[in-house]
């Protein structure tokens, strides 16, 4: 008899972003001449830089002719693309990140979701709390958790993060071996400095750990002084593998490209303590589950690295953090407290009241959607995440509405 | 301590292809001035169809101006392809397939790679031999296997393809739970007909099992009698997922799009017998680890299903076929047993030699790149698998070549 995994028994039913469907759904069809502004999801809205789609052209021009075809690509990438990433994403920054060390994929879910694969099922995980439910939800079917109650899984380490601490997480109190960063944060939008990013790297070191640096919001930064990758520290190269993606920074979430990197010096270890490569297994992952990203689209990706590319994807960014300027000032008007906006896409605001009741409030009175902290995690409640992911005229036309339900 | 999953230490050291890249570049290396002629990976070389270059374009401008722009699809795939699918390469055929139980990939080697994740650790796994090694490979990787010693690993039923039985197994002697199946196969060519599929189809019902059902190659069948689809046969919709993919039928291998077919009838079971949908445990999988097929991606392969489209890949595929013709008619005027080639891009050879002494003599008198059957399993020894995919010129030059060789 097939026996199912079990494992997936374990996870709560309904996965956040699918019950804020089913709200606006049913919403929708109450008011249906009532059009609702999302500010829920973090989908981008805007078209691909030009240089990108210039691109994207050119390679389905080579597609069309024998000569110029290309049928399977390396399952880690073409040489163009993961060259213009170390040089300028790492190097140009002072990172000592070489073009092997990087592994193109679709998407930074895929990677940070497949990436537990390579450790063993016993290892000890530090997971935030808020968080984006992929890296937990993907150690749950691993079976790395036990049950889920009161809003966690019993074996794993939560991170806590508040008020108190700026949603940047205090180190473990116990021992962990793997451990999930993701800076400028989803959903909190708070940013790390290079002194407490050090102090992770250094925690590592020590316990012979491993974080997994997510920086899929990095294009966000506007303060010079923060890290755009876990490589600017001393000594990650050691202790760290860090998740890219050109979703965000330029517009590629129905595109599809993001990228991994495994610095060739990250060690993990058998239970006798024996070293071995990360970077080699991961290899032996990606060559063996995945067959590389669609030619055309890594030729879209390379552009973004292009003079022009580069240009349009700062215009791009820039615009949205207008909107998540104007999101900051309205909101604090209102009198809330909030995080995130500054360097991120993502607003984090204190609701005073439970999560899903301003969720639905927002919904039903101002026909905007949010998403509710408390999705993110039992840290995350009393919050809801608004995304700067918009049109300006959206953006100004939410604010109106909001401030006109919440002054009502 | 981080310590890695060891299951991977159990996996051979070289995978084929590396192995034979390796061989293929020392063969350049003292042989600069002889350029070899590849039959060895299964890559398609010929241009993507105009239909489907057109709709990629026409794809791409929309993603060029913000009012047509698409963000995040849904990970399952777009309906526009998921509908075209059902309807022809399901209905068409008399096959009962929906829309709503197809799953759009970016590869069908990441899916077949992946569907075990959802099955119990300790699922009894079938797996025949010779195979493509990814089958085999991430079942060692998820732990399901022993040690790997005399060419194969512990735990695993292998079902033996040989010349007695043309290399279509018998039904295994030992319960199993999950079947691999690949028909017309890689990397022997042989096919099944529909009263022999029939036969495993009605096992996996008697035994509560499952076959895992790899149709990649369906589209180079020529003989109407037989099976494209495992939804062909009466009561596979119960016990059957099939893969399938737009690699080989019109030349994605570098453009990247499959699909997987899961029927909401189909059944896996807990422990306790409790019956859970297979269907929602893929979808539960899928939407948490991918993030969907590039959109542009999805428009060109909607585009194989056009009037246009599928003359333009018919006249693809019968290019390839007049290869393989031709590799068959050679092969067979020197003496050689083979199978294969009539239904499928692959033709498998009887070397009278090892399989790696014959691949490099025809490496090296030939400077003809061919697959060694040992590489697919033990039952592999002692054939060759020679590849349809390549220009009717370098077809032609790699025949006279062995030609010489083999009579010299």
């Amino acid at each position: 008899m097939i026996q199912i995994n079990a494992h997936y028994l374990k996870l709560k039913a309904s996965y956040l972003f699918s019950e804020i469907a089913k709200r606006v759904e049913a919403y929708q069809q109450q008011h249906p001449d009532a059009p609702v502004i999302r500010l829920g999801i973090g989908d981008v809205t805007r078209a691909l830089p030009d240089a990108c789609i210039h691109a994207f052209h050119q390679a389905i021009d080579e597609m069309a002719e024998d000569r110029s075809f290309r049928g399977y690509g390396p399952e880690e990438g073409y040489a163009f693309l993961r060259e213009a990433i170390a040089e300028n994403d790492f190097k140009a920054r002072g990172a000592d990140i070489g073009a092997d060390e990087i592994f193109v994929s679709d998407g930074a879910k895929c990677d940070t979701g497949n990436i537990q694969e390579i450790f063993d099922i016993n290892t000890r995980i530090a997971i935030p709390d808020p968080v984006y439910p992929a890296y937990l939800d993907t150690n749950v079917m691993a079976g790395r958790t036990g049950a889920y109650h009161d809003g966690r899984y019993e074996g794993i380490v939560y991170l806590n993060g508040n008020a108190e601490n700026g949603f940047i997480p205090d180190l473990p109190a116990e021992p962990v071996d793997l451990i999930y960063l993701c800076f400028p944060n989803n959903p909190t939008g708070a940013t790390i400095t290079k002194d407490q990013l050090k102090q992770w790297v250094d925690y590592a070191a020590a316990n012979k750990a491993i974080i997994l640096f997510d920086a899929a919001y990095e294009a966000f930064i506007r303060d010079d002084s923060l890290p755009h990758s876990i490589y600017e520290i001393d000594g990650a190269r050691d202790v760290a593998i860090e998740f890219r993606s050109f979703s965000k920074t330029a517009g590629f979430t129905g595109t599809r490209c993001a990228y991994t990197v495994v610095p060739k010096s990250l060690m993990a270890y058998t239970a006798t303590g024996e070293a071995h490569s990360v970077h080699g297994l991961w290899n032996r992952r990606h060559s063996t589950k995945f067959n590389g990203v669609s030619y055309p689209v890594q030729r879209a990706a390379e552009a973004v690295y292009s003079t022009a590319g580069k240009a349009q994807m700062q215009e791009l960014v820039n615009y949205y953090m207008e909107n998540a300027a104007l999101i900051r000032k309205e909101m604090q008007a209102l009198g809330h407290t909030l995080i995130g906006g500054e360097n991120s896409p993502y607003i984090w605001v204190a609701t005073g009241a439970d999560s899903w009741s301003f969720f639905d409030m927002l919904l039903e009175n101002a026909g905007v959607v949010c998403t509710p902290g408390a999705g993110f995690g039992t840290c995350g409640e009393g919050y809801i995440r608004i995304s700067a992911f918009n049109s300006h005229e959206n953006v100004t036309a939410a604010m109106s509405r909001i401030r006109q339900a919440l002054k009502s």
